[in-house]
């Protein structure tokens, strides 16, 4: 192979599609962008290429299927498996989708938003907000996710138990494939049954079958107002029977449902400053519920969370609860939430386990994954929490006391992640709930998952990316 | 090649996997299920194989990709386009699911029903009644529709408006593919980011990519009670106000939305016994509106439905308007829509068109197409009628009084489908709205298709079915 003179030649035919401001070859601009943001996963790339449009991405992929160069996409770099993030080898195109990003339109009777990949999700919240309008869709890192990343990785968040994942929102998608072809999906039909599905199929697909350009997403009324409940309950196995009363009674105004450990909990208000205890005493679990309105008619949230939680109290469901009686008080009940992550790196290395099982099955599989894990391993100390109305917590695993945190994520650490996939398997549940396999989980998902869909994984990559450049390693084994 | 042992073999072995129960040979015995229930498709088979589980299954398709043997499969034989029906060339098994049909399990917690392939629409409805809970689906073939057949063509209906096709309804799935594996996908999981979504790809590929044999399926609270109005209106763009206005009141409690054109009504009214008109006097353009409620706190249909139908003919959007004040009279109603396609055959030959345009353009696009069409094509007469809350119509051209049923369906009748089929792709629209592709409306799939969308359809067919053998000739050709 003559790898020197191909290089140049490359770069100078990328230069001409996406001009000087597309292309950065600069080892000091490029670093950022060759590490994940938890600084986990480190690569190589040739060159980061930032298309100004579809027409150009077009063109920069066609060139790379021409030549086999290995494309990376990469949104906001704020993915959580190290999906956006090339191998050490450096043969392959960084594909920024920073410069795509246009907000196309904003259709209020239809409801609808065609955004293209490089818009930031606060961005987009902002932007529709302006309209009366809301994207239903968020999570921490809103400030940095793209529209791009978000369908790829079809994310998740604290409002799917109303709303859903992205699947749900993605009403048209724009891609360009691994030919360079570009695949033109974004007018909204309600019904369509011409074949198989290629939004959907792209939807969770982690840039391994193309690259979305934009998409239309699904708006709803913006929100009239909202209360956010901190509660202490006895146990999961109260907090999915509060699930259930709350899911009953209150199914089309709760917005999300969260569970928390005390453990957590006291992290928070150990590590992170301006926190304060939503409650009097602690108590073994709390959850988080949003109940929220987007019309005038609907139930006031405030009195309706206050008569909902009386009920709880009365039927022995909850130890106390915390109501907020502003937005500011909201906030800071969510910002105990969000800081969960934060405040546990604070405390020393963990395993975390992003995983989801039935629903019906999340409070005992708690209890009993953590106390298998706790037996198992002495020493360390399990701590789930999340989204438990949707049947997806994250399941962190704890250090002892002094272990080393160089040695410890890979022995026992990967062990032990081992043993918790193997306990999700084993409840009917999945690997990744809503942070996608990446580079991460990669061969923990060969080990795990069933012949008949793995196979048409690979049979699918490998027929629409027969020559293996779109992000590859990433997802299925090339 | 040496056909004739092969197929005593072939048979042989099939009879070892199903039984006697399981194979059909007799050529009087298979007739009916050779020839599209419409009688327009006809073709011949090797025999019919009715496995009576998916383990059965599994092991017929893989005796048919070790022998090459293409495999058509079949539900109720109630689909619209040729898609179950074999070729002519005999050299197909007939594979009907409609020994699988049990119902495996109904969780009134969860909300969800597990049925087998073969379990039929009416059937699935009534047990599911049973529980207090509601499969929210239905078409006119509901005694024979099948499971499979619905998720394997995504099917629409009325309710579509509210509830969405059968692609919003289907949790899970099971299914063997073209290698015989089993894809066993039932465990309903709210959140699972594990790659390609296998279950979007298999809803409505029409069995060219395997064979659905169970689904996880979404069910609502039973009906508590339901109003149905009968209003005339000028235009359907009228039509089209009246729809803003009533989604922005009764969003949640409009269950369908379907425009009928005066002429649709005069064929019922003269051709199906024991129709009556519904107005006092013929309006240009009518709309059918179902008001549900399934919760009792909800506010009741008919005096409801009284309060928006008066203020929609304040507002000049309603010329004059009924509302069903019984069971019988919202059924009366119903039977009216759904006997158009009926009254229409006693008329004469019609072109019929399932098209979808976006929402908001469908009134004019009504208007448009169908002066563009009887301009064209001397002495039609345009029909369109259906879900237009979908922005789904079915756009029937008839035939002028004295053209010939056995020619015009042919001449002029491919010219005026080709001529319906430009138009609706230059709105932006599908061909296929609901009725999926079939045999019928392969060719002009292929014809109408973007490159990049077909590219990639010919790509996974050829990929999951690489020797070509799960119902061949429909969808995407060979």
């Amino acid at each position: 192979m003559i790898e020197a003179p191909v290089r140049p030649a490359l770069l100078d035919q990328i230069a001409a599609i996406v001009g000087a401001k597309g292309l950065t070859t600069d080892p000091t601009d490029l670093a950022p962008w060759l590490t994940d943001w938890r600084g986990r996963y480190h690569g190589a790339a040739i060159a980061m290429v930032a298309p100004a449009n579809a027409a150009e991405l077009s063109a920069v992929v066609s060139l790379a299927a021409s030549t086999r160069t290995p494309i990376v996409p990469q949104g906001g770099n704020s993915g959580m498996v190290g999906g956006a993030t090339p191998d050490a080898t450096g043969t392959a195109l960084l594909l920024s989708t920073r410069r795509m990003n246009a907000i196309r339109a904003i259709d209020p009777q239809a409801r609808t938003v065609v955004a293209e990949a490089g818009v930031v999700l606060q961005t987009l919240h902002e932007a529709v907000a302006a309209q009366g309008l809301r994207f239903p869709l968020t999570l921490g890192g809103k400030g940095s996710a793209t529209v791009g990343g978000l369908v790829s990785t079809n994310a998740g968040g604290t409002q799917v138990l109303r709303h859903g994942t992205m699947r749900a929102l993605v009403e048209g998608i724009e891609a360009v494939l691994p030919d360079g072809s570009l695949y033109e999906g974004l007018v909204t039909l309600k019904k369509d049954n011409r074949g198989y599905d290629l939004k959907h199929l792209l939807i969770g697909a982690e840039g391994t079958l193309g690259i979305v350009t934009a998409a239309t997403l699904k708006l709803v009324p913006a929100l009239v107002d909202r209360a956010v409940v901190w509660a202490g309950v006895e146990s999961p196995l109260a907090a999915r029977q509060l699930l259930l009363m709350l899911e009953a009674r209150a199914g089309r105004e709760m917005e999300g449902f969260e569970i928390v450990p005390q453990r957590c909990l006291t992290n928070v208000l150990r590590h992170i400053p301006g926190t304060r205890a939503p409650l009097g005493a602690p108590c073994p679990w709390h959850v988080l519920v949003e109940f929220a309105r987007d019309t005038a008619d609907a139930p006031a949230p405030e009195a309706f969370a206050q008569a909902l939680m009386a009920e709880a109290f009365e039927r022995g469901l909850v130890l106390d609860a915390a109501i907020s009686a502003s937005e500011s008080q909201a906030e800071a009940f969510w910002k105990l939430r969000d800081s969960i992550s934060e405040a546990e790196r604070a405390e020393g290395p963990a395993m975390q386990h992003d995983i989801s099982v039935p629903v019906a099955a999340m409070a005992q599989f708690i209890i009993d994954a953590g106390a298998a894990v706790e037996a198992r391993f002495d020493g360390t100390e399990v701590a789930a929490f999340g989204h438990m109305g949707d049947g997806n917590v994250h399941f962190h695993v704890a250090a002892p006391r002094g272990a080393d945190p160089a040695r410890w994520p890979n022995d026992p650490g990967k062990e032990i992640s081992a043993f918790v996939h193997d306990l999700v398997v084993a409840a009917g549940g999945s690997i990744s709930a809503e942070h996608g396999i990446g580079q991460m989980k990669r061969d923990e998902l060969a080990r795990l998952s069933d012949p008949a869909r793995m196979g048409a994984m690979h049979a699918i990559k490998r027929a629409l990316d027969p020559q293996g450049i779109m992000n590859p390693g990433k997802l299925v084994a090339g």
